[in-house]
């Protein structure tokens, strides 16, 4: 019988657990322990009004890449200082250089990723300062962060978290973090070959986070406003979601660090700090939905659920 | 230290498995169990390819509601039989009915839902044969589901696997199942009192899953088809993502079953079994992804990222 074997697959992981000492008593609570759910959870969207000026970190304008696109909408895009420093770093070299002006988004695959840049396999000379053959910074060296456990399970990282409000898998086995496929997570296409994506062709996840990702790809950063100017798009007919005609592509204007923007014009966000009380607040809340809709809380949530909360800059 | 504070988190769960004998000593494989990685697993492709006809089962045509958009698009959903069958069967009798020919899409919410029908809160005499006032069908009983259980952990459910190749979460302990909120699944909108949505008014998914909804509204379906014609729609900008003006509507000009419509013009799909070895090394596949791109395969998959291979039918 179908649930049989799944208990019994269950519990010999949780004796393996446990040094593999053989198999305890068949119970519930060996074959899938989760924390309770909390009742009267704090709202999400309260805990974030109430989250104090302490509670949130500026985006610095060298982190923040503003895409223009020619039908006049824009994309924000937070950068990831702390993960593929070499990606990200070619990242910055392109848009100083003008890259991405006069490319396009060419790709639309449902559920799946949006796409840009000069299309793969077509040739220009690289810009200075960016690395042609990066090594694959899949992951990183988990000292020297400051993790926020999420405390839920998950189906793909032995754990995952938050750290400097980026959502996270890791291993404290391995000593390893990895930036995760969730929504408007940016990375770096590539060919088969691990060396060859320089930073030049960038997608955005427009679907079901597709965890299966990572680490196999470089992760640079986030959507973090103008997510829609993306994920609204008509999608491409053709193999992996390909525009057919060049008439389909959306040209984009610029892409720009807000670094590089007339101090006017700048664009400014906060991140809510993942080592705040009023993070960790809001994770509970997101994993215990209450208010006067939901009756029954989940008493978990998805790292890829939780949507770390980012607003425009205001000053204090 | 951060991760030592989770480290004593996940024992504690693990201990409390235990039957609360104590933390035993830290170690990795306490803290996150899960299955190794398969190297060389089938391409999940080229196992639907492979699969024989007795691998899949086609959807009656009872099941499959099919609405077709004023801009020519057509979204094809399958109805569940086993899961919330009062609200399928309202489903069905507003169909009958023609209640939705003139209603129109009328939210678009960004990475959560596409909702359609009348608009909430307008009054319309109910067609004969609609239940005005059906119980919270949220989840059903464990007993007569062939379950195959997936295998790995889940952020939400004590258990998950599909049934009928419907994606679940169930609890054997309180001997119940439930649909879950994965890309594509079809909900029925209710008013904040749990009783309050007929099926007059649908949503689907069109984001990452929002599985905090699992267990707090009742599941009818899935879209098996077309399901950009509602992904790739612009944004609403009002609360909740509802259209600001009328014109941005998207007229439905009917929603019939397959059933009803001329044999002639009815659409026909299958779905791979998940009682089929198929699907089974299908699965193994999506957790494992391999191949020339895949250096590192995840070693699991998340329910919602397994996506049930659905076909048009074939005659045998």
């Amino acid at each position: 019988m179908r649930f049989t074997a799944a208990a019994a697959l269950l519990l010999t992981s949780c004796a393996a657990g446990q040094g593999g000492s053989g198999l305890p008593e068949p119970s519930a609570r060996h074959i899938f322990w989760r924390p309770a759910p909390v009742m009267g959870a704090p709202e999400p969207v309260r805990v974030v009004e109430a989250a104090p000026p302490a509670a949130w970190r500026a985006i610095a304008p060298e982190d923040l890449l503003i895409i223009d696109l020619k039908d006049g909408r824009r994309v924000a895009i937070e950068l990831s200082r702390e993960f593929a420093p070499i990606h990200v770093a070619n990242v910055r070299a392109f848009a100083r250089a003008g890259w991405w002006t006069g490319s396009a988004i060419y790709r639309m695959q449902d559920n799946y990723v949006a796409q840009w840049g000069i299309g793969e396999g077509k040739e220009r000379a690289l810009p200075g300062g960016v690395v042609r053959l990066p090594p694959p910074e899949y992951h990183r060296p988990l000292t020297g962060l400051a993790i926020r456990p999420l405390g839920f399970p998950d189906s793909y990282a032995p754990m995952v978290g938050h750290a400097d409000s980026w959502p996270i898998g890791y291993d404290p086995e391995q000593g390893r973090a990895w930036l995760t496929h969730c929504y408007g997570a940016v990375g770096v296409s590539r060919d088969l070959a691990p060396d060859t994506g320089t930073g030049s062709e960038l997608y955005a996840v427009i679907g079901h986070a597709p965890r299966h990702l990572d680490l196999n790809i470089a992760l640079v950063g986030r959507v973090i406003d103008g997510m829609d100017a993306l994920s609204a798009r008509p999608r491409g007919t053709e193999a992996l979601g390909l525009y057919k005609e060049e008439s389909q592509y959306v040209p984009i204007v610029h892409a720009r660090l807000a670094a590089d923007m007339p101090a006017a014009e700048r664009p400014a966000y906060e991140v809510l700090r993942s080592d705040s009380p009023s993070f960790s607040h809001y994770v509970t809340g997101r994993a215990n939905r209450g208010g006067e809709f939901f009756g029954r809380p989940a008493g978990g949530v998805d790292i890829c659920n939780v949507n770390v909360p980012v607003r425009r800059r205001v000053q204090h």
